[in-house]
């Protein structure tokens, strides 16, 4: 970071940027990308280049786009959200895909579908890759409705290596993607948007119309390289410590956790003993020094990560055993 | 509405519109009201002004404001909608609304909601009426939660008619209420938004910025006063040939329908008969002088109006008969 | 209007709608037209359909659409407004015009023009009618840069009458155009937008989501059926009024006004009289039953229409010149 | 920057952006403050925070936020530009400030102003600093009306290094400001935003929406730290340069420029040698390394910086020189 050569990426001259920029359109296999400030902001721009004012996007009633992103494809967008359910294993099934489109494209009465999002791996549902054969499908429905796909791949990298499909083969099935550099890849911040040619050129203008345009981003732009050239293979560690944190918290009475469940670096259970609420069991292992958050629907989530050993996380399954064998 | 004495309503100066919002203020028993060239548009300027930029309506799945006006929310004022699921009986669960409430309203990932809108009668629900503990109970939760509450009131006359409770007091139980003086009242054009002064002072800045201020307004104006002060009783007509309706068509071979669930203007049923479906049922009624209309989920819908006689309702059952019996 | 024939013109089956908008369509030499509630509304849908969210429409600082339709373009279509000067003859010169283009289209610093908007006639600049000469350079200059022309020809009859060229040949040097049924054409409400077939069908779209679908507009539409065949030609009658009024009022000692520059039928004027000013001339003027308005940099304000006769006109300037030898 | 303690900042638990944040906060004399990855967002959200959906901000025709942000909060925020003269000094007229209030704020025609920009020092200006007297009485007018003022202060640092007076003195006159850490306080991204403790949240609110809650923001912001910390003096040697530059410049055969126009960091300047346009000249310069911008007007603008001498200076007058000789 402190030797990268810089320069006005506004302007798009910022070579480390623009290397950055190269090398993950080549990675996910899309003509052309463009660095964002964050994944909110890829998903954003990529819903105001799909879908014009008054159009509506398909999400997933779980997904990360229509519950943490704060609304911002209708605010700065006019865009409708469209909330279906999220299927157990992360897909939108295309039944109700279906029942979305409106009866007749004429009527005035309905706002047009345009755009249909899904998330790869899905955060809600504990990190679940979605498979090719589901994915070929929705393409080819979304095609054939005239819809475009955008996919939240903020951690597709988890994807690829728990299912050993490359990529670019998972993004061929969506006309844009964005994966995030932070996260697993472990560069501090930054994500990439990725599409076509004048998909991205779009995109760049909504960038910096939502001030997403910086000046020496190449800063940045060289943990993204590192993040890119150097982390993806050892997203598998993330996945095995998963595992094994899964496995241990399975082993513990007041848990609820399926091991099986766990294909990538996310790890969902329930705390079900007695006399212990989730707030206080997330204080209580904070306090040990354990750090884990509350995710809805009674659960628990937590999240391995390069910064972890096998031993932290031996240390982690003993902290919540403790937690919960003293307060029940 | 060839008599009504004229000025220009922009300015606040057609006599007729003035005494058309006075009335219409005073039957819906809220301190102002404003014409409105459509329910559409009256549902949308409650939104703009119940809900700032960015923050969520939360609507139910089968409501009209969601389904039938187009995402104007969205589009003109930067407002997600939260869609949940609509009971059969027309109500919003309050526990599918507690679940809408962001676990942390400080977290800057939610939009914050800020109005919940009920519909009343509900149209896709079969035109049912709300029940007083119900709306009782929403307000409730709804106030302690610092949210509005909007009525689609569409045909809040139906519902009054057919509890026997009066307008006002089912609109005391939300912060603003949208009624139509077309559909049953017989009025040509024009809905009604009432609630308090300075809502309905916002309301008319709204109204104008979307183009539904209009000159000499008074001319359908007058229309609304007469439908205020001679249609709202006849109604109960309009029920009782609905019933009439369902009863005749429950006799027919190849319909299926509750009349029990037929309580106001409104008959839904579906068409069973074998070899024939919705569409071609349609047209083939539609030859024979027989409107009616798709309704989604399989269902079709028949309104009963100021227009109709009971021997008209009695042919409309033949036709159907003779229909499904000819071509199964 | 109260024996025009109706239907539910949400859904295009209004026949005394669809009869006005086809006599309209033609009236004004466009492919298509639409019915809308006001002009506000007519521009704001115009608006809508040209221009992109995120492009810019130029209009003249002295426009009503800048000036007194409450921003909708932005709020509803997030359209950025250009204003730039308004001519003494109501032109915007096409050197303001080419200032306005970005210097690099391909920057995304800048919001790209999509639209030129002018006014015809120009209230604010007197009801001047725009020359053909003019006209027709502005759309070159627009075709050649990529933009469209929108004319709000809310008085476009009184131009046609006062130039002698008619209002089809007028509205050919603009892809859009609205004008009011209204106004001089003495109906009680509406206006029509005009222009490509495509376009209509989108303006329709927003139409209806800004909630001006009406159902039974036929009502209305009658009128304006009335306005387009009777009321055109009648123009003349309220030209040579306010003729009659500018003329009368030069003579008035504290009166300034130019009656060269009435050349339509509305006469600005100001008063120069000691002692006497707008609110008070206006308020002096409307207690022995003038109506007059105040416009802005020290203007006011009379319109002749169908209402007033040429003894009324000479009455009015004796009011006129009542209250100014009274007051001073 | 490597050696910077990071937390999640979306979550407000980086300690290097929050121990940036404080001292932002102190330096510019507000409250509070908030990071923000680029000066068009901080601008942005500075806008959607003071003027609600339909509101007004009335900004200079010639400042950054009107020509180089894309429009943005019209986009985003439904708001309503209104551009008017910027004076030579950079100031906004008292007089062109009063035109632009509604007659009649009642009125639902107007679109309601909310917030007046300025901007300090001035870019398009030549970098001018706007005085504390102007300030003041633009703070008066701006209350008394119930407007905001937001000041643009990109570059705050110069105009307090210019004009000897402290930069929390200056921001005493705006209820919110933003200033870059990039541009001559040298920083690679990132911009503050300061204000009120609620508007900060406000506008952190905002932050997240448009996508510029960043991870780990740590890393840059400790650059900001040092920005801050030892950047800030230095600036008065960009301008010694600007000064040596301007004169240099003076002497110079083609060249026109006022050096006592000069004040801060920035060089505006025209080439009046025959034969010889902008982009020829700024294509001639940059060849022999020299990178200058056109910037309107017919005017090139230079830029001082931390990477220069007063060699370099000596040198790039020298390359001028050379340029307009060569090809005259």
């Amino acid at each position: 970071m402190t030797q990268a050569v810089l320069g006005d990426d506004v302007y798009g001259e910022d070579p480390t940027v623009n290397q950055l920029e190269e090398l993950a359109a080549k990675s996910i296999g899309k003509p052309a990308a463009c660095l964002m400030p964050s994944g909110t902001m890829a998903n954003l721009a990529a819903l105001l280049v799909h879908v014009p004012r008054g159009g509506k996007v398909v999400v997933g009633n779980e997904s990360d786009i229509y519950l943490y992103e704060a609304g911002g494809a209708s605010v700065c967008g006019g865009i409708v959200y469209e909330p279906i359910p999220t299927q157990p294993d992360g897909n939108l099934a295309l039944d109700d895909l279906a029942a979305v489109l409106p009866p007749d494209a004429d009527d005035p009465q309905f706002a047009l579908p345009g755009l249909i999002c899904v998330e790869n791996t899905h955060n809600r549902m504990g990190g679940q890759a979605l498979s090719q054969e589901y994915l070929a499908e929705l393409k080819r429905f979304a095609t054939g409705h005239g819809l475009a796909v955008h996919m939240d791949g903020a951690r597709i990298f988890n994807a690829a290596v728990a299912t050993g499909v490359s990529a670019d083969q998972i993004a061929a099935h969506a006309d844009s993607i964005q994966f995030c550099l932070s996260k697993g890849l472990s560069a501090p911040i930054g994500s990439i948007l990725a599409g076509e040619v004048a998909f991205i050129e779009k995109a760049r203008r909504v960038r910096k119309m939502l001030g997403g345009g910086m000046r020496q981003a190449g800063v940045f732009a060289a943990a993204g390289l590192l993040a890119l050239t150097s982390m993806v293979d050892r997203l598998a560690d993330d996945h095995q410590l998963a595992a094994q944190l899964a496995e241990g918290l399975a082993e513990v009475d007041g848990i609820d956790i399926d091991p099986k469940a766990v294909t990538t670096n996310i790890v969902l259970f329930r705390v079900t003993a007695d006399g212990l609420n989730d707030n206080q069991f997330l204080a209580a292992v904070q306090q040990r020094g354990l750090v884990m958050g509350e995710f809805g629907h009674g659960r628990i989530r937590a999240v391995t990560h390069r910064g972890l050993t096998s031993a932290d996380v031996s240390a982690a399954v003993a902290i919540v055993a403790d937690v919960v064998r003293e307060t029940s």
